[in-house]
């Protein structure tokens, strides 16, 4: 059972013996794959979401600073304190914390995003910058992504994974401090082998713009790429995905490069 | 002196002896922080500018996916080739290497930015994420910040440090294959102690968002915030930068957590 935490800010909606959980996401707060996630979350604690009102896929770790944001009272899901906010999943986050709960959530999950953030789209990711963001807060911290970009994707081989997730979380089978990058493949729930520790696959996109004529006879650029993996060894995410596994790595926002740094200090 | 790079694909305006350098930044191809930067690159090489038609401070990684982007020249600088993009400032660098110069640049240099990208600032920088697109693409890359975030701000310390560190890089005096997050103190330059090797330090923004009522009665909330500096050791960049030192963090986009996997795989 989890210990009534102390705080003086505390909203009256969100006080119990519960785990207070932070939901969002970066498809927006319509999307299915957050209500696949809020529908799991809720088993554990007491969910309250706090998402983007539009689409902010490849938002990265953006914040709004130059115009104020927007935070509305949304009724999507049964019996959870819901919120669409106008900025990005970071916001979404700093906002939730700062307005919304008063208080520091006992864990923030994110996603779950149509679509992967393996290897090198942690970068771009809003799913999980959001997740980031909250661990800069120490909170701990998740984001779950599904391999399927589709609007009706199916999630329930993903919705197994959160649960196997959140209950090793919560147990401490998986260390509680930490932010994690959990991956699930596209694949028939028969075929799922289980949850890999992994490290992030060296891989990067490869961008080929298409380039167009607009009716006024300007040119434009749409962005379109294609994802090269670099690297072929059996401990990445990339391969534990290709091998029918869900990949869960640790992050850190810490981006030193200490190899380096011991190298220019002459070390 | 360097050697001609193989490419069938250099447009004629970039083929030389000289490396090709390409400069973009997040405040805006107007901003006087990039033309300061352009100012001291120039006597290193051929270079190229690609940068925001529009200040981009705080959009982090943040690439654009669903909408066009244009890119129109600009005659901003003397002897320069240069672009302004509708984008991101990871967009402008993909785009550049993509439909401006068809090939990979020797170097990649963003900023000066009009203000602090040292500790977790480089998670929410967008001169920082332009850097690390190019590193990404194995591009050796810079990002330059100045303590400073007024537009009239004085670049000529930063100038010389701009100097001193691609003199360094050119020479192998700083590993060539690396990505930088370079900061500058607002200070006089006869307080200046030199550039240090730094970690980033374990700081976080404690948010406050003002809270204001709109002509219509409708609420909005404007972000504002306050730096902490949780890490009290020497080694950071936030201890260099108040103690006269301009400050270089080698910087990783492998987010991994190398310990927390050790403990996870059980090691």
């Amino acid at each position: 059972m989890q210990k009534k935490k102390a705080s003086t800010k505390n909203t009256a909606r969100v006080i119990n013996e519960k785990p207070i959980i932070l939901i969002t996401n970066d498809d927006g707060v319509t999307a299915p794959g957050i209500a696949a996630l809020v529908e799991v979350a809720k088993q554990f604690g007491t969910v309250v979401v706090v998402a983007p009102e539009t689409p902010q896929s490849g938002m990265g770790h953006a914040i709004t600073i130059g115009k104020p944001l927007r935070l509305n009272h949304v009724k999507l899901f049964q019996d959870v304190e819901a919120y669409q906010c106008s900025g990005t999943p970071v916001d979404c986050v700093k906002l939730a914390v700062d307005k919304v709960l008063h208080r520091k959530p006992d864990f923030c999950f994110s996603g779950i995003n149509h679509g992967s953030n393996a290897s090198v789209n942690v970068i771009y990711s809003g799913t999980m910058s959001a997740a980031m963001e909250a661990s800069i807060e120490k909170i701990p911290a998740v984001g779950f992504s599904l391999m399927d970009y589709s609007f009706d994707a199916d999630f329930s081989l993903a919705q197994q994974v959160v649960h196997d997730v959140i209950h090793k979380l919560l147990k401490g089978e998986i260390p509680k401090k930490g932010l994690y990058n959990v991956n699930i493949p596209k694949i028939a729930e028969q075929k799922y082998k289980g949850l890999k520790a992994c490290r992030q696959a060296d891989a990067k996109w490869s961008e080929n713009f298409v380039e167009r004529i607009d009716p006024t006879g300007k040119k434009y650029f749409w962005l379109t790429g294609e994802f090269n993996n670099l690297d072929k060894r059996k401990d990445t995410d990339v391969w534990a995905l290709n091998h029918g596994y869900a990949s869960i790595v640790p992050v850190q926002y810490d981006l030193t490069d200490y190899d380096l740094l011991s190298k220019m200090l002459g070390e």
